[in-house]
């Protein structure tokens, strides 16, 4: 299984954020040819320099994740032009937190459809790529939200929890077929831009090691799918030590 | 908080199936006039006919629970006709397993719609029209697969899931509003014409009470309704006591 | 299975507290001949006076539940002079939080034995008075550390995880036997003296109902224990309206 | 923080399996000097043996961690003559399984004691070590059972779930003191002596990695000691990719 460069594929959706970022980069850096999507290919133009300017083998696509057949297309795109897919990533995240009483109709759904929608949508695809060669991987990136539903967070715990319950449903499903199936639960702040601009507090933390660097978090992507079959992980957490729980 | 006739009312959405009628009709015993609600009005006599031959009150109501303003209006009538909603229940489900590799994206879909979206929709607006009178039960029908995504269930135990981490949420952010939110996760067949025609071996279990008897269910939800509010119960399990677990 | 009185027989293990005597007093009012027991007797006087005067029937005893003779004495003298258990309740407590570095091995072992392993001692006693005969309701007392093991909390949170596995491992045993095993869990501060004492600014909270009173909590043992046996409860949780969680 | 030779310390306690072993070796291997504890000190000289073949350095010390003298003295010992504990593992386990009613008051004390009061007395003293340095990791072995009480596993699923608050407790207290915490639960029947001989036909599925092999669980162990502070595991699964779950 490998790109036509020689190298094997992971696909990460949802590499526009520095999480996902820091995956490609992970991947890339393995040895992989690593194709990353978001909805703007211009802002993901970054991402592809960097890993190629380090080496690496990277390739950009635009693609909307809630879209069914530009899903399918994509997967069949990399598959055609690039090779079978190794590892797939599922890392969009969308919460806007709000009371319940002035939930909307509109952004609740949303939010399911960007969080956990387009997760079926690809992991399925990826799965279907996979399962005939009886290997791979698929990875989720979870948050606090899929372990409960706190007051404020109905929409992004719904979406995280039923993404959880997909996790699950597919680790118990295509685990004796070959496919590793994990999902992993970040449950802290992380160093982004957003939260830099948008929590200082919370950003000044970084001194003192109190939010996640990206590029360890994707250690943890990287090391799931380096797992031996004989002891695979589906479920770990990852948190700030001063982080409380 | 009283009807029309008097008495304080109850909404059921989904009391087509054997729960939702049974629910409907203990609470016309317990004294209350009894919406009930599901898509197709006709199926919906036979129940309001039996609680009103019974000597209670009840009112059929055909509507869609996935379109916001038919859920909406529904309670607008309710309220405005009938009396002030005091108690609600979402009784709709929708498992029709499949593995991942044939799961649809309708149908995917189709089942996060009914047994998920619809709850929001219905408990939201249920929430606002008591939340201004800091009083109220909202109830939801929870399953084994709201609890673990099983091989073959990723549609239905990601619905499950997102519902019940929609209770938790409303919980939460109700409770302090005097607003009692439970889940009831009912872990077990039910005796249903359903069961009774595509599973008989499961059904012929009724002999050893194998089977939940909607009846049974139903007194749970009453209970959960009469609790005083130093001592709510947020979640509870129900099983017949041979159903392994 | 009937006391000489002919009433049916439910023995309580820590009946020295709010709880446990609300528990005694809701099934004496239920038509039970109860046995309730604690370390000291003289203590107990009050409690079975209290069912006595009300009509019902009591028997108070004087036992260490930690100690297995004592125990297997207890229950042996219960069947043989006043009739079948049909109903155990354990509800020792032992919280005296402690950070785990100042913790000592006395304090830690002394928690359990209280806490969990009188448990095991008491229940496994009942459970094998209550097996032959296909027949029987046992009930365990958790708390919020039964689910968590939080700061501070190590000895009491590991004592009651404990006694909730023992739960759940009976349940799963014993249920197909015929025995109803519930783990009934208290998220909040109870109205009792200590609390009154120790905690006047939690206890004040009474007014709104922000503490959970002793004879609510008795209604949800009762209640489990009347469950029919096609639609049991394992486990709930109870809690005040205005408790976080 | 190093041994005399320079080397850091790693202690871990139960070492005399082939899991507790592995771990040994994978310190030892990473540069560690490894101090191994079992009842017996002649069975652990081959282990000693073979770390300092392959050039690591190991020490052999007999202790029941069951005393707490005994757990202080060893630490003492070892913070003594060898260095500063940077690293301690508790990977005793007690599993022999029986029916509530036949279990006896004995063998659930021991099985609670080796298991878990031996995981407190150790981890406590290795805190108080490390915690004046605010630098350290502790790690446990959990089990299937410390998720859930099963049929026949009373006693071990009690003592787990008590290892596993214990980890909880400690994590939430001593991770913002620099410590990390950590609990590893493994699910599946691991590569020892003991399932080839007493389970052959279990045994027989390591021909298609069907049983966990020690030196792949060691090397989780070895990166949740490696992993920076800013995102740091508290737990983790493992199992054999067509173990049921």
């Amino acid at each position: 299984m490998a790109a036509a460069s020689g190298r094997p594929v992971a696909v990460v959706v949802g590499a526009g954020d520095a999480t996902g970022g820091a995956i490609a980069k992970r991947f890339a850096q393995g040895g992989y040819a690593v194709c990353a999507t978001r909805r703007n290919l211009d802002k993901l133009q970054p991402l592809v320099d960097e890993i190629r300017a380090a080496g690496g083998e990277a390739h950009g696509f635009a693609s909307d994740a809630r879209n069914e057949d530009e899903v399918n297309a994509l997967f069949d795109d990399i598959e055609g032009r690039i090779g079978p897919v190794e590892v797939f990533v599922f890392n969009i995240g969308a919460n806007v937190p709000a009371g319940i009483l002035e939930e909307t109709a509109r952004k609740y759904f949303k939010i399911w459809e960007m969080a956990c929608f387009a997760g079926f949508l690809t992991a399925r695809k990826a799965a279907r790529c996979m399962a005939p060669r009886g290997k791979g991987t698929i990875l989720f990136t979870g948050a606090t939200a899929s372990m409960r539903g706190s007051a404020g967070f109905a929409a992004f715990a719904g979406a995280k929890a039923a993404l959880r319950a997909l996790a699950q449903s597919m680790a118990r499903e295509l685990g004796p077929r070959g496919i590793h199936v994990a999902h992993v639960v970040i449950d802290g702040g992380i160093d982004t831009e957003f939260i830099r601009e948008n929590f200082p507090e919370r950003y000044a933390l970084k001194e003192q090691d109190g939010i996640l660097d990206p590029a360890h978090i994707a250690e943890n992507y990287w090391m799931l799918h380096r797992q031996p079959r004989d002891a695979w992980t589906h479920e770990l957490d990852l948190r700030p030590w001063i982080e409380k729980f």
